[in-house]
């Protein structure tokens, strides 16, 4: 018995079957896949988007074949044994651009010429990136944008996927105890944030297997802590300001295992909460159970914001929220479909979803918690399970 | 007299300046800029880019305007009273998708059928986002490609990024002393790596001012912290893997002041060098040596590279090394130019660069330092300034 914290191989045959029957469907003859999410998706291999390329290429049957600079080489057979087929470059810029061997590598797989069905037409840049597209280096294949495609497959969460993100929150729960245990006034944001997540991951470390290593760009779980009036304002940063008396406190934790991440945040009071305080946590706390209680199979993903926004109206604060009601998560940290009056998304058994009605008071504080829920056939499952309650959210001071 | 953490006015107007000086050299009436790194060198505001559009429309004449989403449209002020146009939509994807209001910004600015340079044909996916490229939604647009043309003005730093990206060096060398400190045998490197990053931070928050926000996506300083058999492998993670004595130790830190970062790269010993630890740990530091001996402005980024392997060559090592020996740095980690055979641009005063030869020993481990360092008239000043030889590099065990 050993924890796992690694997709089986099975679970990629299976993707892999399903996106072989779309290309079937589709007239496809091969696929050419740039993004890091999905190459990680279809292939189980993870890396660090820079400006180095990293393109995956599925034939309609054959090995998968990745480009790869010199230095992932080595890293494939590490991280996934998966790829048998890898095409080298040495360097970018290098004396030849990667994006000529990928020419080559589509060359060498019979697909120059032939029907493609790509997520981006090349490298995204960043990082200081330059180069040609696809159309520029494969000016006979036929592009067709199945980005869609595969992003609507990773909507619905398998039972090995599901079991990631349950000990992702797990750590995410760790992480939020230690935090709500070290916020204390007079110490800042940052302070009180490293040292949560700083304790976490040594915990993470002890209940982890002795080699463990995150996935790339991930480390230990990640913590984010805002308070005061600066709440009030939506995408704020963990900062120099030191708690106190009267705060409101928002917080943002979580974990990536093997992959996959969850989300859990909460609002918390500093000292004896007021009624204005007490007003808005009832609210939002509310609203999050109207959300929750609509969200089941054969819903749509608007009729959850909808759901909410009666209810905000109801209150008459509607003009205080910013943001829909919730997305998807697992390997990125928001991922379709959005809980959202524009997303009009069948909800589906082993979705996996945020919950997160907010409200921002302005001159005051902001109020939101976020739940990571599985849709199930029934209804509902909390996957998060830190207190909701005001009770248990109160900072002494 | 306060510490300046912030570039001023004059140097966003002398930015806009140059960029519309290039829009009427090239018969352009308008930027329609994605790219968040690209936003942030024009206007100053910074955003953690997901799938919510953020794009910043810049017309020859008169205010710059940028699309948002509802909760940002409060930071701007806050992140930068530079912007006084705001197109504001309410969610992603919303009733109306947010390219949607793009086009109406377009409109409404004069732009839709006009000649626009643009960095990108439209959102850059990821974080579940999906629709409409700016060709679907201004169909009479003229566009053309202008990101290199901004990515090249990156390249030389002012006095004023330079003295931002001085500041990023200083919390720099705070985090890799304490990693030295800390890293012992039988500690993991999460362990280490995690205390050494919060250690930081509160010292970090201690010597910036009592409001300090961190820019977009960062926080206090980086850590990443690598060891033994690993160390072979570039872009490793850290993970839970203990130290032990006989152990190559990678470490990368840096800081993000002002939105402007820096590389520190260190190799280190624990225990008693053995020859082989030596042997390697000279030819590599040797090799920096030699690439900072051939930085000069006027020189070629492909005459660094090309010394260095000549270097490697004499010493019959070459087939050890993975990567080129370093890149641009500023408001991304990696940036144009490259230190790369590949790449022919000239070196100029008020370019910043990482200097990083290496070496990948197989079964056995990697070797490198990394420092940024800026050209100068004369050939090049280490911004770094951790100890670089052996003898301070040995973790006693």
């Amino acid at each position: 018995m050993s924890l796992k914290i690694k997709l089986s191989q099975q679970e990629y045959d299976r993707r892999l079957q399903r996106m072989r029957q779309h290309m079937m469907d589709q007239g496809l003859d091969g696929l050419c896949i740039f993004g890091a999410g999905r190459i990680f998706y279809l292939s189980g291999f993870h890396h660090l988007a820079t400006e180095r390329p990293v393109v995956l290429v599925v034939p309609l049957q054959g090995e998968l074949a990745l480009l790869v600079p010199h230095l992932e080489e080595e890293n494939i057979p590490i991280r996934n044994p998966n790829i048998k087929e890898v095409k080298v470059y040495g360097e970018y810029p290098g004396l030849k651009h990667p994006m000529r061997y990928l020419a080559e590598l589509l060359f060498e797989k019979g697909l120059s010429d032939k029907a493609l069905g790509v997520d981006s037409t090349g490298w995204g840049g960043g990082w200081g990136y330059r180069g040609p597209s696809l159309i520029d280096i494969a000016p006979q294949a036929k592009l067709t944008d199945i980005r869609d495609f595969i992003d609507d497959r990773r909507m619905i969460k398998s039972e090995e996927e599901i079991a990631l993100i349950r000990l992702s929150v797990q750590f995410g729960n760790v992480a939020h105890a230690l935090l709500q245990e070290y916020a204390q006034v007079g110490l800042s944001e940052l302070e009180i944030a490293g040292r949560a997540a700083q304790a976490a991951t040594t915990y993470m470390v002890k209940a982890m297997p002795h080699d463990w290593e995150p996935v790339s760009g991930a480390a230990g779980p990640f913590v984010t802590f805002t308070s005061g009036p600066k709440t009030a304002f939506n995408h704020r940063q963990t900062g120099a300001r030191t708690i106190q008396v009267g705060d409101v406190i928002l917080t943002d934790v979580g974990s990536n295992v093997g992959g996959y991440v969850s989300e859990l945040e909460r609002m918390m009071i500093v000292g004896t909460p007021t009624d204005q305080h007490k007003r808005y946590f009832d609210l939002t706390l509310r609203a999050q159970n109207v959300a929750l209680a609509a969200i089941r199979p054969g819903a749509r993903c608007s009729d959850v914001e909808r759901a909410v926004n009666a209810f905000w109206e109801e209150h008459d604060v509607y003009n205080l929220t910013r943001t829909h009601i919730g997305h998807g998560i697992g390997i990125e940290p928001h991922e379709a479909p959005f809980l959202d009056v524009g997303d009009d998304t069948l909800l589906q058994p082993g979705m996996v979803l945020t919950v997160e009605p907010c409200l921002f008071v302005p001159n005051f504080a902001g109020f939101r918690h976020s739940d990571t829920i599985l849709v199930t056939k029934d209804g509902v499952e909390m996957l998060t399970y830190y207190p909701r309650d005001l009770d248990n959210l109160v900072i002494l001071a």
